[in-house]
């Protein structure tokens, strides 16, 4: 072995002395870059190799002497409000979590209106679509474009890099972005961003009239070739640009033939290499190689390269002014680096920020609201802080940030009579989700009631479970938390509406069904042939215990033998009875067939129904006739309700919700759910008439309101 | 009315001309300030007011024209790695709180090593202190200084002003602070930081051989003695300078005898004003008036004044770069302007950010850690990951951030023989707080167990409630959260050296004492004259109920009634009887006075005992044997179990932990328990020799540990 060290020693003697003659470059004198008129904000700190003069010749022939510069010497303020065009590739579940972490750190520092174009695939669209929607930021637009119709383009190249296809689709940007967009900052998923992003789009004005893209050079030896044996990267300039940030003036790109360009080069060089190491990043770097010119090298900080063995040290610890952090290894937050805490903590600052906050509007600029938002501020403003129940209305006005199936999840095959079940939850209920996964083997949708702080929490707490970990049919959607009451039935609309199975289990997160449930409904349903004509809600009964240590029924003869031993009781049997008394308990008990029940006051069962069924009604926050009132709903809409024979489902005890506690220890709030309900029967008789008369007289007779 | 109106409006005329002709100034042509050779960071937007040529004569006798200009037009950078001073004038709960979201944005920002100089009162200082000592932020020194000492040379100055004499302080800095401090930046407790302090600290390069202080000028008329009639203001230039944000050049200050000036200056007004409006800021401006060529203006980026009809968006709507919000209206968050929700959303931002973040060091500095910090980095270095308890060790040693009297507190009055009741809780227990304090009149020091934004909904939840917001008695002590287990004996431990009364009481947040505990505690104490030589625990029975709906007993009677008809249990009796069993609940039945019982194998009874007792061990994370193990000190050191006839306490159900969950759910866990507990038992041997075999050989038989 020592003989063939040898040679390695001389060559890390070699690269020393390279590095302490750059170092001598970098950081000796006064070679840093003179910065002046820096009339916006931020500074300009170098790139990792010297500058040249004002009018040097930017050829780029010499890597790491005269090619990379400290490029603008009197860099241009950033542009007061104008539109900035930020491009992303985004594809699956994950990725669509970390470009929020990233799109909440741009939104952070940005003061200009921006507009985010999003390559997509159907997954990502899908979450992205409604995040964004949902999140109202102000002076923000966002495109979609499909991934997959731009996968030809680049599927023809082997590639063995962990980003896949979607890596290499930044190529494509110039075609596939609209042809009158001039210019785009593009951004890798695995980026945060700690400055304002005018800085860097200021740097266009940079480019000199030949110049097309901007890059950061590499702060890694990839492409120097000498990692190891036989190590044989892709063609670059010296170290190479990295992609994780690109400017793109695709106006220039267009004109300069850059799809025959690139796709030249990657034929050329697949000839002898096998396949891209680094996807879209090899084949920019080849074709730079051989266009040096059209290249516009960026100051480091603005792609700094947490990779193991990363050189980015040099760029930052000189500049102490970050301003772009690139996640570049795959090891991502557990990456070993001298000051990665100080990185972590950063990244961390935005993954638990409350994406609320980023609501705020741009003062300095017109941002006109969207009609939405135009309309919510309506409403808002015609709220009277005198009114007892403001809080109530403020909150069912509220418009809560959706992050749909934040975890990965495969949706359910199509079945004709598969069921979903729904159900809402906050943190202090996560315990409930093993016992539910073990009940339930079915698709579930869960909205889940979370601050940005918590669904980290959330995510960690799925992970470190084997039996949650090991589902991929339970989608879990997150609704950011907002305001003092719990938003119980928009939640319920969340959940409700992501369910992908033409059924729906209408149940609640403390209630554990029997573990034959799920396939007795889809039994249920195809007998009772609900698929056709029939429009029926099949009542599933709910019965009690009030023990935590409690052995569940394995049949409904074991379910009566508790009942009657008095470790079960019908559900809420103590507290409010008129719930759950239609569902006739008694005939239950000997019932071998479904059997019809009428709808009266009260009535809260829980049911499956079909997924289009009425939606739970928004105003009702907090504690309180929420489910009641969707029952209604579907009487008025004359649903039959068939109680199901052998069906059953427990509620487990637990402590109760700071809205119960609210409910039962404030007259005002009581007095507010009492306003919401004549509203809902004012509204019920408006949308159904004289039908709708006897939910009123129910309402009015003694002890007709919870 | 309207004779005397007329006035008003010729006024109110005059007034619009001259906010045009100063807007003109301000807004006009390009007399906004150049800036070059901005090298740091961030960029230089104007003051209010007019520029003054490089060379211009600073001279001030005619405000708003030549007095203020846009000071540095060549600033110089921020110095690297300098230690920077900061004084902040702080006293009461809720000051401490303010002041440490605008220490946390400054942390945000800041790049170089800082040092704190802090006024406080008691209250201040025992909070600021012990929060400083376990936050261990690296390069951040704080030192102290007795605002009671400083109060005899500011007390006989008459004063209107809400920050009371505290603000007045600010005068005294000069003799208040280190003689070698030659500069240090003050603020007010209400200023958020939205730049790095650096830049601010730079500006003292601009300061002319004979300034002493930089302001930045009120964005109020206040001084301008219009705002209605026979408004009188204390005499300033123009519209004054706001002392929210103070640079001061202390080593100049004492050499132009600051303390003799101030004094005369006040004193001579005062012979014809009643007293200060605006406390310190009245008597600078005085001084200033009298002394122009003190002061140097800075630009007002540095102190945004959000106040009602503030004149503050003439500053940031030009500039767009804001550096310090000054929430200077007494409504604070509630104030009015037009981009108040900005402003709100940026302080929420650092009201809700996760202190643990700033932890960070600063990598481009050297910043030593404290020898406490550098143990435990030590201590966890030696940390294996391959640990399977891995987990448990790190959260053992995790040092957690702790805010002593979070909430306004009255200590109770010293008296020989009374209790405090201790326990610990985390969001999911808030609940239980008005039944306990309905229960539990005395006092109370609750560890709460909660991130930086559950902190603010505790505080909201507090606000809410007439039953909490009335108890003054009740110490909350919020310990920041970090790390995946409940730190449970840690949280004890907290909640236990806060305890001001001689005895205390120590409970877990789950139970609701007797309504007579108190009391009965305290006479007990007197009659078994624990205070003097008897070294005794007494023992408090333990009971549980599983219903939430639940009429609590009002006497042993009743309870004893209860128990018979099954409606209660003895506590535990199904899980884990040994835990409670040598308390005897047959003989206590009958007992009409106290009786002692022997310690045996995991009993782990509630308990009263002197303040100095034994603390808990805090390797006990999570679930299982934290209070075992305390027993187990406690028999070690010869206390007698003493257990009380007449008293009781109940424990009602709630859902289970998170960590029991995992207990029952992980063999792993359950190992780590078992280690811990052997650890456990070789450091009591160790510490109580042969004595402790006992403990070792009931851990040993079979049955003896959870």
């Amino acid at each position: 072995m020592l003989p063939r060290g040898r040679p390695r020693v001389l060559g890390a003697a070699a690269l020393l002395l390279l590095l302490i003659l750059i170092g001598f470059f970098l950081f000796g004198g006064d070679l840093a870059c003179e910065r002046r008129e820096q009339r916006g904000r931020g500074s300009f700190p170098c790139a990792l190799t010297p500058r040249v003069p004002p009018d040097g010749d930017p050829s780029v022939d010499h890597p790491g002497h005269n090619r990379s510069d400290c490029v603008p010497l009197l860099p241009p303020p950033p542009p007061k409000c104008e539109l900035l065009h930020v491009a992303i590739v985004c594809a699956g579940h994950n990725t669509s979590r970390e470009v929020i972490t990233l799109v909440k750190s741009i939104l952070f520092y940005r003061k200009n209106p921006l507009h985010l174009h999003l390559v997509t695939d159907e997954v990502a669209r899908n979450i992205l679509e409604m995040l964004f929607h949902t999140w109202m930021v102000p002076a923000v637009r966002f495109s979609f474009y499909d991934a997959d119709e731009l996968k030809p383009q680049v599927s023809w190249i082997p590639n063995k890099h962990y980003s896949g296809l979607y890596g290499l689709m930044k190529l494509v940007l110039p075609g596939a972005l609209p042809p009158d967009l001039a210019r785009v900052i593009v951004l890798d998923t695995d980026v945060t961003f700690a400055s304002d992003i005018a800085e860097l789009w200021a740097l266009f004005a940079h480019f000199s009239d030949e110049q097309v893209i901007g890059l950061v050079e590499n702060q890694s030896d990839w492409y120097l070739g000498n990692l190891w044996r036989n190590h044989r990267p892709w063609p670059a300039l010296g170290r190479g640009f990295n992609t994780g940030v690109i400017l793109l003036r695709l106006d220039r790109l267009r004109q300069v033939g850059w799809e025959q360009m690139w796709k030249l080069t990657a034929t050329q060089e697949l000839l002898t290499l096998p396949a891209t190491s680094l996807a879209d990043q090899d084949i920019f770097n080849a074709v730079i190689k051989g266009h040096p010119g059209l290249v516009q090298p960026l100051p480091c900080v603005w792609n700094v390269q947490l990779s193991d063995h990363t050189l980015a040290e040099r760029c930052y610890s000189e500049a102490a002014d970050l301003k772009v952090i690139h996640w570049n290894s795959p090891k991502k937050l557990r990456v070993k680096n001298k000051h990665v805490e100080f990185f972590r903590n950063f990244y961390l600052t935005f993954l638990e920020y409350d994406g609320n906050l980023l609501r705020r509007g741009l003062f300095g600029c017109p941002s006109p609201p969207s009609p939405e938002a135009e309309q919510l501020q309506r409403a808002l403003a015609q709220l009277s802080e005198e009114d007892a129940c403001f809080e109530f209305r403020q909150q069912q006005l509220t418009v809560h940030r959706v992050h749909i199936t934040f975890l990965p999840h495969e949706p359910p095959p199509p079945r004709p009579h598969d069921v979903t079940l729904v159900a809402q939850l906050s943190m202090d209920r996560l315990q409930m989700l093993e016992a539910l996964c073990r009940h339930w083997p079915g698709p579930m949708s869960l909205a889940l009631y979370l601050t940005d702080a918590e669904a980290q929490q959330f995510l960690h707490f799925v992970e470190a479970s084997a039996v949650l970990s090991a589902r991929q049919n339970v989608a879990y959607h997150v609704v950011y938390r907002e305001g003092p009451l719990y938003p119980i039935n928009q939640l319920r609309n969340v959940a409700l509406a992501q369910a992908l199975t033409p059924y729906v289990f209408l149940s609640d997160i403390d209630f554990l069904p029997s573990y034959s449930l799920y396939d007795y409904l889809r039994a249920s349903i195809e007998q009772l042939e609900l698929g056709s004509e029939r429009k029926a809600a099949l009542v599933v009964p709910a019965f009690e215990t009030l023990h935590y240590h409690f052995s569940f029924p394995s049949s409904k003869a074991e379910l009566l033998a508790l009942l009657d031993n008095g470790s079960l009781y019908t559900f809420r049997y103590h507290e409010w009875p008129r719930g759950y008394a239609p569902t006739d308990y008694a005939r239950w008990r000997e019932a071998q067939a479904p059997y019809r029940v009428q709808w009266a006051a009260d009535y809260e069962p829980y049911v499956v129904v079909p997924r289009d069924c009425p939606r739970y009604d928004p105003r009702f926050v907090g504690f309180g006739w929420n489910k009641v009132a969707h029952i209604v709903e579907l009487d008025a809409q004359e649903y039959e309700l068939l109680v199901l024979p052998e069906a059953f489902t427990i509620h487990l005890p637990h402590t109760p919700s700071l809205d119960i506690s609210r409910f039962r220890s404030s007259p005002t709030y009581r007095d507010c759910l009492q306003a919401l309900k004549e509203e809902f029967h004012q509204d019920l008789s408006r949308h159904y008439g004289a039908a709708a008369l006897k939910y009123l007289t129910a309402l009015q007779q003694p002890g007709g309101s919870a």
